[in-house]
């Protein structure tokens, strides 16, 4: 695994801030953390971003990617693509670079729903984004298209469906390089896929789940927004759905209420809190609740998730593995599949575990001697 | 395994009610969930129990064995044996059971140490047997003597240590029967040993855990009696030990706070409440924390545990297994294990799981395709 | 007061089931609790309501008033107001009543803001109710409409402005009788009233409050359209602004966020569940919070104040008081107040309950002995 | 009112160490916050302690007051007494002071219960002082008799009975100082007398509240030895009586179940949690649930009562008054009364803000212009 002294960080933003002025204005961390790093921290300036701010509506940024026309407010998607490949070549050459991971953990975007005639097929992909289609093509596959074209592996750390679909994984195939996503799974969702578990092991009845949550930081602004909180919902209800099947257990699982909220609650800033309120039946069908109340932090659970994924990402590129990263799942609320083909993902934390220790190691040359249920 | 068709229910108790009286009495399930099965119940009447009030000071009964003679308030241990294994006979003769299965679920009993000279060699046990050494031979280890001796599977629902010593385990091996325990895992230690494996797949650190409980069925008034809920208390702590486990990673878990409480509150009856806070820190050691509720029903998830326990104690034995039997560790909020050789027992949920469905597969005839790790 | 023996009910409803029916229908009771005065209930039938489905999309029924002519789907609002005092008038010479009280107790209408041309003057709202304009008369309008003309007190129970408008003051001051509203202070808005005053007689500082619902029975199912709970917010949200007052206490209270939601879950039904954050600080500004988690039953906590806010209202207008009843607000989420003088609500649980006590011994002849702060 | 510019603080300690010290030792504060005023925090260096260690079994000091004579380990309670009247005689000459008020907030001493034969009669009590009483006298009593026979207004902190028996208000009388207690009302208590208030106005029943708390600071540790316990228990569950009164309304509080638990929790150090759970019934007893947590922090919510008080009492005794001040209630989790005749005190939060008022009006020269119920 590659040394994290190795590691040199660069980074897109819509905000000009160099990462000290980022990590001060957002308070996750205290000064006396920062400032020790202060001046590593002040030589990380974001390049420009590729934004379009129909698919952020509540955040404005003046560090973007300019036309290259006047008959365009922002850039076409093509010519975002060719732009960020600019980016990571140059990046590369400056920082002699010998391999690069992309993740993108900027703000959920819109729900863009897969779209059979442009998603499913890479060069419609390509067709659409020559084309311009603003609808259908999220600037973050212009990020994920740019890092698989120049061989560097990509993450997707927000719920966007970016590399959950058809063309993604056939680009990822064809370029040779991991891909793997989608939204990184820190607080609300790390919690419920380590207790469903305990729901089915024990074979207890479901009747709702009810999840809320408040959070005060930008990524709290942006899911206000109802078309940006879709896109979340989407996954953050997945969850569930594989633990406590209700296909194979109707009895038990198949007609329980799902409902998760994000509320934006200035006060907390980045100290995401969340409240699960869960309806469970026991022998006999008598009734009994569970109440799970997470005071977590952000950006403190998802930094090491972070790092993880690009350290994983790149022992897998430098293995030969390409294509969606199954065994990547723990890190992450929406575990891509092949849904083409009916695949089911794996939400079951102990699971996702099981399959991470088991691929580390095969990568390592050891039998597997874990096997999954 | 057994089908529960054929399963006759039988009881030793130190109150004279039947069964459906006592259900009644209970208030765990409606009455239109009891009325239903009245005859039934009414048939099920309770033999005397072998019963030592120093052991359980809250309670008192009259449906106790008498002493032999006049000397004794009550039947010496060696007594005890000889009139509960009378009781088993009777039993399996009236009934015409082909098998027997025992399950101890009363009271816990107040806290038995550990002695070498006593607890180690079977002989000795059976000294102090006959010597009436009440103080070092709890009753329940009568019961467990008996049904061992007439070769039924015995169970340790409650925390005593009655079967968890090296004497009942020469003797279960000699006698080739099955054991298992001790203390149903049911309501906080079941989240507590399924949440915990969150903590450390994601490599947390743990601060503390501060666990109680509010119940106020006959249960939560023997644990009242601090002598008595030390037994308990020794159980409940022990589940964290080999899950977060400061031995193997110092740094994380090498010095936090465990403390459990449990408070009689008659308001509740059986249905008790806990609520567990955990203080966890993440990245650069910032701290989070978890507040766990858990309304549940203290019978309503013992029952299902008490019958599985049966059936797989039954079907053990059937296949020759004799001794403790860690794969039920998934039941049991203590499992046993050979402390003498350092042994450590499997507390985690997950694992426990995985020991059961591997076991059951090899009964089965089937390769086991899980591995532990 | 009016006692309860001397009561006939009789009720307005969507629905055609009789009393009985909707008890048991709602589940709200047990049925043991019910069976015994099945009788009366089911001589309680509703009559047919005056509905509007544009005020209430989530709710359909067929016990509705039909129009008059065939140009129409449902009568104009003028034809409502007639029916209704029908409907009044031939209860009371049915029933022998010497005095009847209308309450209000229906689904949350979608928001009708106030609007000075229609809502100010008694004159204009009867104009707008011939003239059928159904966007600014909400047909809950026309039930308090012919209850004040038929000299009838009326109650708001649900947050609808119905009443809370300078033309129904004048109409109730012309007819001489009481009103008061509204929305029934119940669950979590009681709890907030009188936990509020904890917090600012300590003079403790207020940086958030979150509320969340959760509740599944048809109120719950009506508030999860946005329109409709758009009322409700209105009226929850205003609750804690005369208490923790930011113009006169800005540096403690004037700027905190104050948020509340309510989700429509049905497993749940009437046994709706509140939970609370409350974000605090303390001397030198250092933080703390207080969760509430209130698990309470909606109708169980509305019908006793339903009853008294009937046998009250009978009571204030046998003593000759009209208009607005201040000293309601106990009972009240939103209490009326004349807001176009810049009057102040009381919201303070503790200052309602003192009003109450000193205007029931004015009432009743006894000197008030006690003062408002 | 005196100007807090006026004041100079002393202090006595069983430790050394200055407040600076004292305040970076107890981390309740950031060093950020702190630091600004070292200099001033360095020159309060305390006196040394008049110590029992009996009284405190978890706490041991260096800085205690000698035994005059080699025959005792520590002074007699009389010997006790005069240190510190010249400790106070001292402390008024070197800082010029022309008024002193004595605050007690030390740890919870063990339980004294009240002893006819000691505590009614201020003669007895002298010569109990004077005969070395050790087991009737606690060292706290030698404080109050100390600050009171100089002339200083005396406050009890701490929930220890010191000011809380006939003798000291004998005492308060003839010296003609204000004595107050006992036991700051801050975290759950506070929110306790707060939150029966809505309870009682709505007439819902209790069946049960069970209180638990846990905090890690030297309050913690000395509250886990029994005995010290013991003295906290009596205090915090006085609350509930007056206010949910069973002699008064006995169908709705004749038969709660309350009950107080404090664990000592390391983890947590000063910022203390409490969890409650109340358990109601409505109408037709249907049952109902509130939890509360409060994550607080202990001397946050104590420093301004502390300081409240001394002000307070300062001020009363300039303006003649002596003995119990009822009327500083609200800041005391067990207000002193005179149990000798049956006096009720006052828990009920709003009714004691009103006292306090009223009585800030009255010494103010305006008329009282609230009653209490």
């Amino acid at each position: 695994m590659a040394s994290r002294d190795d590691i040199v960080f660069g980074a897109w933003d819509v905000y000009p801030q160099n990462a000290y002025q980022a990590a001060m204005y957002a308070q996750v961390l205290d000064e006396k953390d920062i400032a020790p790093v202060r001046q590593e921290l002040e030589q990380i300036v974001p390049m420009t971003a590729a934004f379009d701010r129909n698919y952020v509506k509540r955040i404005d940024g003046s560090n973007v990617k300019a036309p290259l026309s006047s008959t365009n407010t922002i850039p076409t998607r093509w010519q975002m693509v060719e732009m960020l490949r600019d980016d990571i070549r140059r990046f590369r050459r400056e920082h002699g670079c010998s391999r690069i991971v992309v993740l993108w953990a900027a703000s959920t975007e819109i729900y863009v729903p897969v779209d059979e005639q442009v998603h499913y097929r890479l060069e419609d992909l390509e067709a659409a984004m020559q084309a311009d289609d603003r609808r259908r093509v999220a600037p973050s596959m212009c990020y994920a298209y740019a890092a698989l074209r120049e061989g560097c592996p990509f993450i997707m750390g927000a719920p966007n469906t970016t590399v959950d679909i058809p063309a993604m994984w056939q680009l990822a195939a064809a370029c040779g390089v991991p891909i793997s996503g989608k939204d990184f799974k820190t607080g609300q969702t790390l919690v419920k896929s380590g207790f469903a578990p305990i729901i089915s092991t024990r074979c207890l009845a479901l009747d709702g789940w009810f999840s809320t949550n408040i959070l005060g930081n930008r990524d709290g602004l942006v899911l206000d927004e109802p078309e940006n909180f879709h896109t979340k919902e989407v996954s953050k209800l997945s969850t569930l759905e594989t633990i406590l099947d209700g296909s194979r257990q109707p009895e038990l699982y198949g007609d329980y209420y799902h409902k998760v909220r994000i509320n934006y609650y200035p006060p907390r800033n980045d100290n995401k809190e969340s409240w699960d309120n869960i309806d469970l039946r026991g022998w006999l069908d008598y009734p009994m609740q569970v109440k799970i109340n997470f005071l977590c932090r952000d950006s403190i659970l998802a930094a090491p998730v972070a790092l993880d994924l690009c350290l994983l990402s790149d022992l897998a590129a430098r293995a030969g593995c390409s294509g969606t990263q199954c065994w990547l799942s723990f890190f992450l609320k929406s575990p891509m599949h092949d849904y083409t083909r009916g695949e089911q993902p794996v939400n079951h934390l102990y699971q996702q575990y099981t399959m991470l220790k088991n691929k580390l190691r095969e990568l390592g040359g050891y039998a597997a001697d874990e096997a999954m249920d």
